[in-house]
């Protein structure tokens, strides 16, 4: 059983939340009636990074700022994060005082300061990261209607051919795509710009494919994505040729570019994003362009 | 270095989070301006239980329930939880469905629904819970002041004498002390009842020995604890008696048991406390009673 099943499941053994929350589980963030917004999400040592193409502070960092892309996709701003982190023995308290410093710097930067914590031993190192923040719209992951066009911002693939790049030689690594893996960069300036006119947002942690079969379902909707037209960070091509892949597919189904995936209305497109495809009556994902036959869902935690 | 050492030097590591938050890292739980609280606390696999002395479901309450306990000290109701949930390869799915079970039982006896989380694969069972909770006003760690009385609600050790049943025999464990460790119940009861009089207050996670010395350290006076004035849990004292130690010395230095710990004037004692010693001017801790000069500090998650 994959990840997306077993939350699935274990989420229909929780209680209702719907006389607190306005938005529960199955969104990028719960979203309680006066605004506050919070959610949850975890960086595993052999699972989510090595200690060979990451280091200590680029963990720290990467830690908060994936919990920060969840705000910045429900529409919201920083209130603080709380840092839960269990120690493996291969850490030295060097090691973590750089965890931190990690965290710190990703903190400042978003204006998010660390309010509490725990640590603990454990078998290995993991940080779980609560954020907060507020909306006062919240952004939810429902609202696309057929008709509306389909717009990511930023550029795709880049973490995913970073992360290549990496295991195969950090010393050699395309240094940009490098940081895009190891320092990803909530998009809150885009947020802000989509903010006005968007009808559903969420952020790219596990692929636009994988993303884009959510927005369906939350939707009720069909999705159709034109691969070709993927906006690729500059060397995002080189890399999934030299896999064999289409650039647009291996783009799509490479996780944690941490860009906003968000439908509007058919009429003005904001600055900075890339139109990739429309919304459609019906359900499911429809890929277009090449490699659209390949194209499977994106990285799955547990598998 | 233990887990406090370390929480500190980590701790100053962090950005000043006094403009965000009125009480942050250092009490039980972040307090934002508007009486938001936060807290997050771990249950680890082989650190904070055992599968061989707790059920799946058990270790799903207990997740919940100690960072309840730290809204309780708060004097904070809760408003809802996230769960950052990492799985070792030795749980089955029906297993974390029973852990779910437990948590949702927990959620539902105090009221506080689970809105959101994060599952991953890991090396073991870990639970990291967030709580978020509002105070109209806060009971912090710093204000006991000199001529305060020290009150603890119900009674202590029973956690720590069951964990030692249970790891001797689970099936012939004292049924009352093994539901003490396994079960912990926040008390949000006598929080109510000490709210209108506390100067201070927190929960006893570690044992009074440990909490007492924060207290201390919070409030920059001294607290002086009689280990004969203890309130000890049936059958605690005869636990402690066959492991060599006065009874009063194994219940403040036993952790988990989720009492409260508070500071009063010296007037009206709540029902259902028990005054356990005074504030003084000065530093540390002084112990007093039975078994006062072997008494250390409590559960430390790093030693």
């Amino acid at each position: 059983m994959g990840e997306f099943e077993l939350i699935a499941r274990l989420a229909g053994r929780l209680s209702p939340a719907g006389a607190t929350v306005a938005i529960g589980i199955g969104d990028d963030a719960a979203v309680f009636a006066d605004g506050l917004v919070a959610c949850t999400d975890l960086l595993v040592e052999d699972v989510h990074f090595r200690r060979s193409t990451a280091s200590p502070a680029d963990v720290g960092w990467k830690a908060l700022a994936v919990n920060l892309s969840d705000l910045a996709a429900m529409g919201a701003v920083p209130r603080g994060a709380l840092v839960a982190l269990t120690v493996g023995p291969g850490w030295s308290t060097d090691d973590l005082a750089a965890v931190y410093d990690g965290l710190r710097a990703c903190a400042d930067a978003y204006r998010c300061p660390i309010v509490g914590g725990d640590v603990s031993r454990g078998p290995s190192l993991a940080l779980a990261v609560t954020v907060l923040g507020h909306a006062a719209v919240p952004l939810v992951r429902s609202g696309a209607r057929p008709g509306d066009i389909l717009v990511v911002s930023g550029s795709l693939g880049g973490s995913e051919a970073g992360r290549h790049e990496l295991e195969r030689d950090a010393a050699t690594a395309d240094p940009a795509l490098a940081a895009r893996h190891r320092r990803p960069r909530p998009r809150f300036d885009a947020a802000a710009l989509l903010a006005g006119t968007a009808t559903a947002m969420l952020d790219v942690s596990d692929g636009v494919a994988s993303d884009a079969r959510r927005l369906a379902e939350s939707s009720g909707v069909r999705v159709v994505i034109d691969l070709d037209a993927l906006p690729l960070q500059p060397g995002v091509a080189e890399v999934a040729r030299e896999r064999g892949v289409a650039p647009g597919a291996f783009a799509a189904t490479g996780g944690e570019d941490y860009e906003l995936l968000a439908t509007l209305p058919p009429v003005a497109v904001p600055e900075g994003v890339t139109v990739i495809g429309r919304i459609e009556a019906g359900a499911g994902v429809t890929f277009l362009g090449a490699g659209a036959d390949g194209v499977v869902a994106g990285w799955d935690h547990l598998a």
